[in-house]
């Protein structure tokens, strides 16, 4: 099968490898369609994102949809042929973390594409069956695909327990800040999405945002929501997020980007907020795929270009486009 | 009656003062013991705390106890001659945070020793008898005072949703920290308490901590607690708390000092921690009357001096002193 | 002014009644609109409802909205012409339920037509202006007076903890059930609405549900619901409901009627069910307003038939004509 | 090995089978003591316990603790000669139940002495090495079986959401009531423990009771509990219970015996009720042990007789005895 792999920092390759075979309890799966996520860039353009390195040639790519093509032994609720989104990260379901719930804090929860785990820009991949999830005809394959980023979203929904009549501040109106807001007008949030650039802004009602604003002109600070999302990975953004919280409010922060933040010890005392952060997701497949499948959320629209396998570079780079949100790789 | 009025930074007088007399729902209270706590200090030292400042003569002092002297109108549920423990903050029952269950996060509230609302290092005071809290005589009137700070520790378990099996981290082993670490200790936690002065760790045993450990020469770093709580307010032990905590470790900010704290946001997301902090308590005082009403926890053991209305200054300063804790001023 | 007296049971009559006068605090309201509810027929029929016995004349009516008409001494933050919804319940607000966030639970709550309290089939009452909700223009008074249901809904929705994704079965698809049906969808939920009367499924759709069923025809029991709330006070939906939910699936029992329900205690410990009542509401006016405000819920829509002061009767009976869902008085 | 065995309802046989051979991820353990629990008897007594039929021979007990004989391919975290005490259920680890947290609510969950699975009333047993617990020396044989049903009285702690300052009614003096009383006392609770049989309740002090009643003369109804635990299955004492809950007081079933109860609608409406039910236990061997190991909970002192393989029906019938806790079988 041919796969794209990044043989050191900024140099891609497309190669021949064989086509595994699944083992007990696994799939295989014949990919359709990839989500490119910032990590994917970041891995490519600097080698290496915090301590994990890119120290051997690595397959990128953790954001995939596909059709089942066989089935490894013991393998009796998937068949062959059906279509699935993946749920990316393996975790030892016998560790402390997942028995309490959490898979995703496993510690050796073992993830595409994270060094030395290969991803899945290329033909075929194996994974466990029940983390292959079915999806109905009405999720396209880069939706399949989507429910990734859509179950990031969700997971914020869930850390930030956004519930009905919340307002919500989101910063940063990329792919993960509009599902974020999204996600939470679904919740029954009324939603406020802030971005930098004020064109990324213009799809901001689609994705249920009922209020925006350009944060480099920011309205006066009031402290009226409930619940801040950073999406941004700004810290500009996140302390201005946390002074627009009311009494009580919860932050969560989402995106990845500041090392530190200058946390404003008396702000978070005498309003007793609380902040957060998520990693990954656990548990979030079957509401995605609900609100994927009856139209409530839009994944297709998110797309804003496709690549081939031989054109990975280019889907690596299109997120600095004007106007892009989402690009795919279709294996 | 006599008043301690702190009539600018750093100067106290002993001052003649009208008894006040009761309006409806209020009692007078004949003061018998107040705590000294550090904002008091801090106030007498430095002449302001953040944006409070004292620009008219204050009465400092807002952990007192007393004994009822007369009853305000419609008052039914009290007595002349109860001793009672006195709630200090005042807030509009009516206000959202109240109707919502947390009336110290009111903006609206008045609090003794706050500018400009005086404290209660004087003879008496009058206050809404809903938060002058009987006590039976198994309490001592500085254990009656003392169920602030006790509050204080309740407020910060309860932010710490600490259970039973936690393991729980305390940092700063002033009477706060103490306090905190009984509570947890009684909520069937472990606790491990520390501080950069060894000889405060010396009766951690009797305030429910069984591991200590001088923050000068820290242990190894292990992710191994459910719940820290900061009585510090010195970012170095705040940052060292973080990294000790386990996935889904939750962390609370009850010590001031540290105006902001370098939060580290990989650390936070990669463990989904969550970081609040507390503002005073609220509800808390049936429990703290329970608490020490029972011997559970040994108030009258952290008095370390006793001080009268004329040696306020005195009081406000002995907490420098060496194996200070906590110093009480009787009326 | 005028105002229509239940003299006893079964018997109404138009009184002349002089206006009150507000208090300190309070606002005189004129009123304009008011639901007629479940439990002033039930007062009109049978003269009590449990242990409240009418025993001597009273005034019905919880459910009111109107115009402020005077100001009490201190209200600062109300004006007269402002249009209003009256939030009955009038708290103690220092009680310990108050003071904890759960007004709606101290027993010393005086509430509209609740013997002795007089209620709202009048011209004119008085009420504490924080409990007086001002409403925007795009809020009909009939609008404005059913904020109360509405906050019944969204007490349930609350007490049922429903996120976004839940599967929600809705028993009972009166004005309650489908106000419970409408705040559960926009809570992001899919929602299944039963009735014993297949005509009053008609309207499920445009309040939120996406499934039906007729509870005399119900469909093979399937565990797959997570939450299951009871607005019809009936028995058999109830146990029906409980058996439909999933493990750890939420009860909550809002409908009056049944006063045991023959809780089956195996399936509430093999599946970990929890099971609570609601109790009216708690600080929701202001979800209750914006949600009206916004068109999300149709409040008007659920009118079907206005009546003045001297019909009360025929409002009151209203109820048991086929297709009635809301009666309103316009005094 | 020689196994104790139920050949049919009333008929234990002691027979000779071969060792088994731990499989991947499994050990094999010398089984040192085993509890007999309620349900152990009552499959001896009927044949059956509601749908689960004695059919066939089967093993009984559930509560095991041993010493590791032999590790199973794959296993490098357990050690031949190890003190383990055995959690009984064997989960599917990717269920949708498991993959939450609730692996106890896993529909295909395998138990100890639950048809057809047999039990542990015999010299060997294999079992998954994550489930097989490592117990320090200060914990028993006899104490590391135990933490089979102290693990009940920690999930019934959990379901009751028990907090430092609650006030807590425990009806039910056996061992499970005894052990959830000492529970809730060490999370912070003040216990009130009921029985129909006073003699019962001798040792309450002990487990953490410091005010007790006879069931069949109890005190006048008074609502000041803030959670009540049943533990005897009684209608009679549920009903009671609920009676004795302060507005939103939590009520956990975890006594078997009772089909239904007669809920009381209104009163769990009128006060805000919830109601729950535990099954076994999720994720409580860590807190069990650290509860155990440290002295905090005497679980040998709850041992009135010990039997042998050969005595088993003893073992069984022994709870009638009066002053009988809890017997066990050391194979």
């Amino acid at each position: 099968m041919t796969a794209s792999v990044l043989v050191r920092q900024g140099e891609l390759r497309t190669e021949q490898r064989p086509v595994p075979t699944p083992g007990p309890g696994e799939v295989l799966v014949r990919i359709t369609s990839v989500g490119v996520c910032g990590s994917d860039t970041h891995y490519f353009a600097e080698g290496r994102i915090g301590s994990f390195i890119v120290d051997s040639p690595l397959v990128l790519g953790h954001e995939p949809a596909g059709v089942i093509a066989s089935l490894g032994a013991g393998v009796s609720d998937r068949s062959v042929g059906q279509r699935v989104s993946l749920e990316p990260g393996i975790p030892d379901p016998l560790s402390e973390q997942s028995l309490a719930g959490c898979y995703n804090l496993d510690p050796g929860v073992r993830f595409f594409a994270t060094p030395p785990i290969d991803g899945v820009f290329c033909e075929y991949a194996i994974h466990p069956a029940a983390f292959c999830h079915p999806v109905p005809d009405s999720i396209s394959d880069d939706g399949a695909a989507m429910l990734e980023p859509l179950s990031v979203a969700l997971a914020a929904r869930s850390a930030g327990k956004i519930q009905i009549g919340d307002a919500v501040l989101v910063a940063g109106a990329g792919p993960i800040g509009l599902l974020i807001s999204k996600v939470a007008q679904l919740a029954g949030a009324t939603v406020t999405l802030s971005d930098v650039r004020a064109e990324r802004l213009a799809v901001a009602e689609k994705y249920g945002a009922t209020h925006t604003f350009t944060a480099t002109d920011p309205p006066p600070v009031v402290p009226e929501f409930d619940v801040f999302i950073d999406a941004s990975g700004a810290e500009r953004a996140i302390l201005s997020g946390l002074e627009r919280l009311a009494p009580r409010g919860r932050a969560v922060l989402v995106g990845m980007g500041a090392d530190t933040v200058a946390l404003p010890v008396p702000l978070l005392q005498g309003r007793e907020l609380s902040i957060t952060g998520t990693f990954r997701y656990a548990n979030t497949w079957p509401t995605a795929i609900a609100l994927a499948a009856s139209g409530q959320v839009d994944l297709d629209g998110l797309v804003t270009s496709v690549h081939g396998l031989d054109d990975v570079q280019s889907a690596l780079l299109a997120g600095s486009n004007l106007g892009a949100l989402k690009a795919m790789v279709h294996p």
